[in-house]
């Protein structure tokens, strides 16, 4: 279920060519809309006021990304672009201690964790927002897969091993809270998610060749 | 974080006199709450739709709902109230595994699941429904805690064993799924999140009074 849209399209947004003026436009506008998204949320967004801030044209934005969904969406598409350092200790339940810590800090920090709060739950308000946070996990799985495939090729996992489903495994329990059930989040139960998934991957639960085990 | 709006008061909710005819006047709303929010979802959402499709006076909704929000926020807690079945297997993961195909079973299903889902987006959308869907996580929580909470008296569990971060760990990839990364989400996902729930369990990672389990 993509939110109260359905189906979701692909977002449209723009190709800049990297280093060029549009890529330079587009980069100004991103900032401009994660910081009023952040300020007013996906309620308050305009294309006039991302316009004002990023000081582009507003024709220009309507060109090019739409409106609100289409910047919204773009914002989405160039954070799933940024690389982000993956842990590796040699270890998977350390790694995987790492990436559910690393959610957290981000998520939890007064400073850094406003923006994309705001700008996960603003994504779900449109079609085109939701093909993007689709998107965008997708990415952030695959990235994060690495950390798995790694302990894969230690032999620290059984053969056929889903590795971006240990990574949904770890980091669930710490985006439920924050998206849905508004439990509290802290650190221990971020490390606690890293073991339950590295545990869950080691005994073969991710694994499709083999059953679940009966644990009695 | 509570979604875009924080923080979150109370809902403001009636208290019928059960049975009586505060009651069913409650009971025509929230029926009617929920299939205006199925039809429209929260933007398409107005006071006057919820009392013709109830058969209730305009003023009524908004002195005893406040608005749209209340309606969001008690159709929220009419489903917390509502008791849903236990499973008693004898053994945790079975029960887990009863739970978590009931969430599958529910969101996917093309008939129930379009209620809860519109109804939990639409609960992020203010104040007194994020408030309210808090309240009813935690109640789903605690009530399939007894799961745990059982298999510890059985002396499955390790002593201090955290029942309701049991449930959460089980139920946790699948609501990931649903509502935020948006990745399908089948019966063996759902078997397979019980499966884990019910290892770590037994591992200890839920008891705080023993460490996490260094896996190397």
């Amino acid at each position: 279920m993509t939110g109260p849209t359905h189906p979701a399209p692909e977002p449209r947004t723009p190709t800049p060519r990297p280093g060029g003026r549009s890529a330079r436009v587009r980069a100004e506008v991103v900032a401009a809309t994660l910081a009023e998204i952040t300020e007013k949320g996906y309620d308050g967004l305009t294309v006039e006021a991302v316009a004002a801030r990023a000081g582009v044209h507003k024709a220009t934005l309507y060109r090019r990304w739409g409106g609100v969904d289409g910047l919204v969406a773009d914002a989405l598409t160039a954070s799933a672009d940024q690389a982000w350092p993956l842990p590796d200790t040699g270890d998977l339940q350390q790694d995987l201690r790492r990436i559910t810590r690393e959610v957290f800090s981000v998520f939890t920090d007064p400073e850094l964790g406003p923006t994309p709060t705001a700008l996960i739950f603003a994504a779900q308000r449109s079609d085109a927002g939701a093909a993007a946070l689709r998107a965008f996990f997708a990415a952030r799985h695959r990235q994060a897969a690495e950390v798995v495939e790694r302990a894969a090729a230690r032999g620290e996992l059984p053969a056929g091993t889903d590795s971006a489903e240990v990574v949904r495994a770890a980091v669930a329990p710490l985006y439920y809270r924050l998206f849905v059930s508004d439990d509290p989040l802290d650190a221990r139960t971020a490390e606690r998610a890293a073991d339950a998934a590295a545990l869950a991957a080691r005994t073969g639960l991710f694994a499709p060749t083999s059953p679940a085990p009966e644990q009695n």
